[in-house]
């Protein structure tokens, strides 16, 4: 076998590192790369780039930002005392897609997980319970000393799995003390799922959370 | 609906430009691309416009190449007497990883299709006419007038579909004059594959194709 381009090959390499890419797509990606104007794919090169000299994290919800903090944390006509904790920034956006929630967010960062070495402590916990404890300043008070709003409800958003659940009751438990309300989203089965081809699990959940009509 | 970070949803845009990849791989590229370290990232970025910057096409045989001609073209332990004709460059390394034919290749370009209003001119059919007319000259030869190796097969490699198959038809009457043996490679079931599954062309051509024991 022979290569007639170290430049499609390196190329195809990098592609390839990338999840959800395998080798075929990889190829797939650099012939239409191949294709495209030297202008196109100089921006998709900078894009990349960018993501890493331009992407922080928020000091306030630990979500990726540009600029801190974080739009959602800045925004005057969000519910503070509402506070949802999820696992990575990918959440966030996939919660905010739903236009249902209007408080604020607290990315933790992972989930614990003892087989990965993952506790608590790795985990941004220690954050959340500070945030919890202080509550949150109205970003259009300008006054220093301003009362702070107080949390009422900590919505924990983990994904449903063992980790998820894991790290749910952990958070429940730590929280208890504060006298916040603590929820977790419900399970069971998605929209447009089929009730007969359903998982056993997710249908005990179903049944479990089922609520008055 | 908010977003966080423009920088990121930049590349999110960007990634769900490129085929095969829809918003929710985008997204989820994206986040890995925020936990690679900047040297990784930019790795990427360079093999990007490297590939815009320093591939070229083969002037022999139309493949994509760093250096012209490509280092197909330029083996001298190939036969150059055997010709295989492929819509594009990836079709090349697809046949060059069976590690079965080293002989030449000619990329067309793409096939006949009417429908997209692609004709023979759109392609390098005349280029391909040539080399059947011209041969090949011996790369190791220095001398200028050496004689050409005249080519005695070409094998037509398109992809079995209606504009393949068409592509295939008008360059065998193309090239029948020149008297050279023009073949096409075989079409039956996938090895590995169930003959219980397979479809009804795939296995009316199998049939056709058989072969004695």
């Amino acid at each position: 076998m022979q290569f007639t381009s170290e430049s499609v090959e390196a190329l195809v390499e990098q592609f390839a590192k990338l999840p959800t890419i395998g080798r075929k797509t990889a190829r797939r990606l650099t012939a239409y790369i191949l294709k495209m104007s030297r202008e196109e794919v100089v921006g998709i090169a900078e894009a990349l780039v960018a993501v890493k000299d331009n992407v922080t994290t928020c000091t306030v919800c630990y979500n990726v930002t540009d600029h801190v903090p974080c739009p959602i944390c800045r925004a005057p006509r969000r519910d503070r005392s509402v506070l949802c904790v999820v696992e990575e920034p990918n959440d966030v956006l996939a919660i905010e897609r739903t236009n249902e929630f209007d408080g604020l967010y607290h990315v933790l960062g992972g989930v614990i997980s003892p087989l990965d070495g993952v506790g608590p402590e790795d985990l941004r916990v220690r954050e959340l319970v500070q945030r919890v404890h202080d509550g949150h300043r109205d970003p259009l008070e300008e006054a220093e000393d301003a009362p702070a709003v107080a949390i009422r409800e900590v919505i924990l958003a983990m994904n449903p799995n063992v980790e998820g659940d894991t790290t749910s009751y952990y958070l429940g438990q730590l929280l208890e003390p504060f006298g916040v309300r603590v929820s977790r989203i419900a399970r069971g089965l998605p929209i447009g799922g089929d009730l007969e081809f359903a998982d056993e699990a997710t249908l005990t959940r179903a049944l479990e959370g089922r609520a008055n009509l």
